[in-house]
């Protein structure tokens, strides 16, 4: 039986309904950008009643399916003024669908007379909603009001016991920054998977929301229509993941940050604000250095993020001592607050990670905004002290510079009169520059997300050449290759893959049929690539047209001039995939 | 002679060109903003070499018209992404009508490398524009870097004589300030006269031009075609000006900030951020009352801010000792930084005025962003001392708070996380709530320049009923009253004129017939009302169609969404005139 559930923040109600038809075969991101463009007034403010923030499950979570345990989390966001879809790893996306819960829709908002500002709303009153099997409670608990995402998972634990799953905001969502995130815990109960981009995690905490809390008692698997078809399809694309040298071998070995090196060589790593396109301290900081750090000090490698990953490219991070510190950050984390602003100390990247993850907020975006006030010069590129100093004031959203900071990159450019702010619908490029990796400055410039490398990961083929090869610094081919990814991400996100799977897919067509046959035996479908594509041509048209009613058109499907007027060392490249064809990409037709 | 001088500041070099056919029958907004439309990229950075700044007299600028010596100000918006007009009084539209100049274009700005933050390009030489009897010159002059206006023109006398008029910027404009004014001299020769909205002292300062000087020695009145009946027809305006109740005894007796008292009685007065609708301190920022304070302390009122005007609504305003202090502050400044922000003490307003002009910032912009912090908490409503130091802040920019004020009520809402915002496209309302006085509602949601009052001052036919009435709290015909006061107002600021004329001419159709003859009888044409209402509506579809073009369309044809949800006291009324409406407004289709 799947369901929506839905916690009304106006009158403090929960309520159950079946799902409606025409929501029924979506899922993860088909499923939250479905309830945001059908539900949710395009002009409304994001921080208003009429946002929801959207929490689903994929189409084959609480299975057995690898890589299916991502949580899509969708609403308006105050970031990018777009529709926004962020996905994560952790534990909550398999329980949620083991309770049977294709949504959880979190709408509406305390009612007051006039809202002085988004943060003064929390001084009235922090909510924790809880699923069990009793169903779902809203619980007022102003004690755990501005607490950390680490010492938040570590208080709800000792009130709704040790195996439960947590999906939580830190001090940055209930203080309304546009950074803010929204974290789910990982299979070691740490809050370090987030969903991170376009600032969901401050619409939550406009509506009071602190976390959700999922038991994990007594839930039952989900059902299968055909369990033996499931199972043949479910471990032969185990079988490919492990087969495959990037899910099967790099990954594991060294995490998302194997990245580091090939970006850096082949001059597409963005180094102090997007200046150069490689990192003279490269070497301390790549995912093979990172791997040495952590097992000489005994940290971890090989750990899952959500349960039953065959990959298991996460790791945990451990200080000088041995202790903990966060779990190994990940090459967009690294890049941000490592080459971006000219760091290239491993440790003092880590930290910040912590920091980010505790607060709760997007890594990308508070490095992006951190090297935005390196450019005004307001400080050095380098300055690490700084760097963990700026982090923890945007954080703690004491000091202004820590406000603008958390702010993100594009309000952080505006008040420092900087000119060079790579942000695309006022979200931050994560860490390939668009003009020696075209195709993914496509996929920034043309996204429904704003600036989002998962959107359409056009560096596996301009880069790592998976499946085929389209040449990086040529614009040749670019708006073809991204529109192509794009529509493939969106159906995996709908299905409610991990991005990752795609590595393996784009060189083996198996693996993505063996995905198909996995929704057709869960449900009793007959789906075939047809059929998925369409689908996810279906939802980008969903969010394409929920934009442009937001006012959001093509006029904003650009990167910012600097990338089209300054030359990248050391290819001395510009992006020059014209805008003829940017439009082409999004309207879905080159 | 009419022609265009263009000053390069990427070569440094200045030319002159005949006024091109296109431009022939252009002048002041018609010619800026047709200049910015056919050579501006819509979608540049405002503040790349691709923008520019365009300085155009108006058609009747040079002559004895009265009320004609505004000076239009264009080029593309920073703080509202929009074309840009606003137009200012002072001495220099006169006199560059008298030298032949229809337009001073100042494009390009200095090549450099890579340009790290707009404030930094100041650091690299400061330029004066000098126009005399010997031609048009570009000087450096580092010495005069970062002078507020009044030493800055003071200097500027010292060397170039003391029959100059200037066109300045202050220090905001030098530090990319999104609120920064250009300032234009008076008869008495002191920076007194604004063109405000928008931040094109901004774009200015970015190319580098500090100032523009013009000689008045030898210079020659206009030619006419026909000398006779163009006085025939300035004598008839001056003396239906004269004899209309506003313009012949309410704006010379009171100035501008007669208005305070009407507006405040029909509870449209802002008060406390939009919160209120009528102020209980009125009664000691009223007009009256600063005519009471100026005659008593023995400054000046019925001074003309240009010459040749039978107005005369300016003054001068002198502190406790008789000192200068300021020019009367205007309505909409004695409203910005008094009732909206709670303030009813005229030596405070009268200060800040003189702040604002001295630093150059808009004082619509600065009292919107600095009532937005009042209403962030961060300090309270009526806190003079605090709103001086913030306007001093702002000015200097030395603290972030101060840098965020100057950059507006948009970026300052942003930051403190305020829901309530009052802009439009970026840009802070005036005076008037759009609420309780919905033409200017009207207005300020579909000009073509953000929330601006003078771009269709509705306000006159609902709330002073001057040629008809229109129920200022209903509805009903708020479009269609809306639409035809822009054309008008379009009209008007295209042949030059000051907007103030509106009130006799919304009364009196011959004034309108005598300031169209006078076009007519100083070029030999023969237009007739018709054609005047044509080149309103041309003007205004071209500005359009260049917002259209740089991403702005009919979506953001909208007031913040809690006029449409939040009651306004005294009459609990909301905004409600439909989308549907508005977008005929802006389609010129009501």
């Amino acid at each position: 039986m799947r369901k929506i559930v839905r916690i009304n923040m106006t009158d403090l109600t929960c309520k159950e309904e079946d799902i409606r038809n025409e929501y029924k075969y979506l899922g993860a991101r088909g499923l939250t950008s479905a309830i945001v463009a059908f539900e949710v007034r395009p002009k409304c403010d994001p921080f208003s009643a009429e946002n929801k923030v959207i929490f689903a499950p994929g189409l084959l979570a609480g299975t057995s399916a690898p890589c299916s345990g991502r949580i899509s989390i969708g609403g308006k966001s105050p970031l990018t003024g777009t529709i926004k879809e962020a996905n994560a790893g952790g534990t909550a996306a398999q329980l949620l669908a083991q309770y049977g819960i294709s949504a959880l829709v979190i709408e509406g908002k305390p009612v007051s007379g006039r809202l002085r500002s988004r943060a003064s709303v929390m001084e009235r009153g922090t909510y924790i909603v809880k699923i069990s099997e009793e169903g779902v409670e809203l619980i007022r608990d102003d004690q755990i009001k501005k607490l950390g995402n680490y010492e938040l998972v570590d208080q709800l634990r000792k009130k709704y016991g040790p195996n439960i799953s947590c999906i939580t905001i830190g001090p940055a969502g209930e203080n309304g920054m546009l950074s803010a995130t929204i974290a789910v815990t990982d299979p070691q109960g740490r809050p370090t998977r987030h969903a991170g981009r376009g600032g969901l995690g401050a619409v939550l905490g406009a509506k009071r929301v602190k976390g959700i809390v999922i038991e994990s008692k007594n839930v039952k698997k989900v059902t299968l229509k055909e369990s033996k078809r499931f199972m043949e399809s479910a471990n032969l694309l185990a079988k490919l993941l492990k087969e495959h040298p990037v899910t099967g071998k790099a990954l594991p070995t060294y995490g998302s940050n194997i990245l580091a090196n090939v970006i850096n060589a082949v001059g597409a790593y963005p180094t102090r604000n997007f200046s150069e396109g490689r990192f003279e301290g490269i070497k301390n900081i790549s995912g093979e250095k990172q791997r040495e750090v952590i097992l000489k000090r005994g940290g971890k490698i090989k750990r899952t993020c959500s349960d039953g990953c065959p990959i298991a490219c996460s790791r945990t991070y451990v200080d000088r001592f041995g202790k903990y510190l966060t779990k190994g950050p990940e090459y967009e984390t690294i890049w941000a607050h490592g080459a971006n602003c000219g760091i290239d100390n491993m440790d003092t990247i880590a930290q910040i990670d912590r920091l980010c993850d505790d607060y709760g907020m997007d890594t990308i975006e508070i490095g992006g905004a951190i090297a935005v006030v390196m450019e005004a010069g307001t400080l050095q590129f380098g300055d690490e002290k700084a760097a963990i100093r700026l982090a923890k004031e945007a954080g703690e959203a004491t000091s202004l510079l820590g406000r603008i900071i958390g702010n993100g990159a594009k309000v952080t450019g505006e008040i420092l009169n900087v000119q060079r702010v790579p942000v695309v619908k006022g979200q931050s490029l994560p860490g390939y520059d668009p003009r020696a990796a075209k195709g993914i400055g496509v996929t920034y410039a043309t996204s429904t997300m704003g600036a989002d490398h998962t959107a359409g990961y056009a560096t596996a083929v301009n880069l790592l050449k998976l499946g085929g090869f389209v040449n990086p610094l040529r614009k040749e081919g670019q708006a073809k290759l991204s529109k192509k990814l794009q529509i493939l991400t969106t159906a995996l996100d709908s299905v409610g893959m991990c991005l990752f799977v795609i590595f393996c897919i784009l060189d083996q067509p198996e693996a993505m049929q063996a995905i198909i046959d996995m929704v057709n035996a869960r449900f009793g479908l007959t789906f075939g690539l047809r059929e998925i594509t369409e689908l996810g041509e279906k939802v980008l048209k969903i969010e394409r047209q929920f934009n442009l009613k937001a006012g959001i058109g093509h006029s904003q499907d650009r990167l910012p001039d600097f990338f089209v007027k300054e030359k990248l060392p050391p290819h001395n490249v510009v992006f020059d995939v014209s805008g003829k064809e940017l439009q082409k990409v999004s309207q879905l037709q080159i």
